[in-house]
C-alpha cells in the first residue's frame, strides 16, 4: 500500500520543519515538497500550527513508546541502560528527523512544547531515573549518585554524537565510528556508575 | 567607558542570531534591538552576513581561547580535564549566546561553518584528544579508550546539561543543579576513564 496524502504531507513536512523550524515553514514549502495541491493541504490540516502539532506529537509519542519499551519490565538496571542507549542510537537512525526538532523546540520552543515535547522527555526521564534508582538500591550503582543526574548525562553523550555526527559529519575525526563510540561510550559510562568490586 | 556602537550593534545582534539563526535576522531588527540607526550599521558592517560573521569569530575564538589556555600548560591529565569541564561551564554562563549558536550551526550550517566553526571546535577538541592520550601514555587512564570519543563524550555531557538548564529549565526536574551535576558528572567521567586501582 501506499501512503496517504496526509501521510505524504507529514514526510514532507518534517524534513522542511528540521531544517527550520517552527516558525519557518509555510504551505507553499509544503507544497512544493509534498507534491500535494495547496488547498488539499489546507483542507486536510487547516493550518501550518496543525501540521506542526501533529508531526511533534506522532515523533515524541513514538520517541517514548520505544524508550518506554525497554525500560519497562523486569531487566536488570545495567541490562535497561545497555538497551536505553542501544534503543535512542537506533531511534535517531530511524527517525533522523526526531533530534533536529526537538533541539530545536529546546533552542526556541513552540506553543507545543509544555504538551507535546516536555511530556514525553518527562515520562522516558522518570523510568530512566527509576532505573538508576534501583541499581543503587540493589547495590549495582554508586551509592550518592543524583539518578537525574545520571540519566541527563547518558542522553546528552549520546544526543550530542548524533549531533555531530549525522548532521555535522565534519566535525569529527575519521577514527570516530557508531559502533565504536556506542560501546565505549557504554563502558566508560558504567563503569563510572558500578560500584568497585 | 560605555560601549562604541560597534559593539552596541554585535551585542544586540548576538541575541536575535541566537534566537532565529543566520538567516533569521534583518538589519531593521539588529537597528530596532540595538538602538543604531538603520544607516550606520549599514555603513559600519555592509550586511546582515557581516555582522553574523564578525559575530561567530568573536564567540569562537573566545571560546578557542579560554579551552585552550587550561588545556595547554604542564597540568596532569586529570586536573585538565577537570579544569577543561569547568571552563567549558563558565563559558556557558560568561558567554549565553555562543551555545544556541553553535547548535544552530550544527543544525543548518552557515557559509562560515568551515572558517570559523570547524576551525575552533576542531583546535579545542584536538588538544583535548591529547590530554586524554597522554593520560592513557602515562598509565592514568585506561588503555583502549579512543581519545576522539572521550573528548566527545565529555563536551556532549556538558553540552546537552546547558542546553536543557539554561534555555528550557522546565525539562529538568528541581533536584538538579549546577555544582552538583558538574561534580557528579566528573566524578563519573573520571571514574570510568580511569584505570581501576
Amino acid at each position: 500500500m501506499g501512503k496517504t496524502v496526509h501521510e505524504q504531507v507529514l514526510d514532507s513536512a518534517a524534513i522542511l520543519f528540521a531544517e527550520d523550524g517552527y516558525a519557518g515553514v509555510s504551505f507553499q514549502r509544503i507544497a512544493a515538497a509534498s507534491g500535494v495541491e495547496y488547498s488539499e493541504i489546507g483542507r486536510l490540516f487547516g493550518s501550518e500550527d496543525k501540521i506542526y502539532e501533529e508531526l511533534l506529537e506522532s515523533l515524541f509519542s513514538q520517541y517514548s513508546l520505544r524508550m518506554s519499551a525497554v525500560l519497562e519490565g523486569s531487566d536488570l538496571p545495567v541490562v535497561k541502560v545497555e538497551s536505553f542507549a542501544r534503543a535512542l542510537c537506533a531511534f535517531h537512525k530511524d527517525v533522523p528527523n526526531f533530534f533536529p526538532l526537538y533541539y530545536r523546540e529546546l533552542l526556541k520552543p513552540s506553543p507545543f512544547f509544555e504538551s507535546i515535547v516536555l511530556k514525553n522527555i518527562r515520562h522516558v526521564a522518570y523510568q530512566s531515573d527509576n532505573n538508576i534508582a534501583r541499581g543503587i538500591q540493589k547495590g549495582t550503582f554508586r551509592y550518592g549518585i543524583n539518578p537525574a543526574n545520571a540519566t541527563l548525562l547518558l542522553a546528552g553523550m549520546f544526543h550530542y554524537f548524533f549531533l555531530a555526527s549525522r548532521i555535522a559529519k565534519s566535525l569529527l575525526p575519521e577514527s570516530i565510528n557508531d559502533e565504536d563510540f556506542i560501546t565505549q561510550a557504554l563502558d566508560l559510562y558504567l563503569n563510572g556508575l558500578q560500584k568497585s568490586e
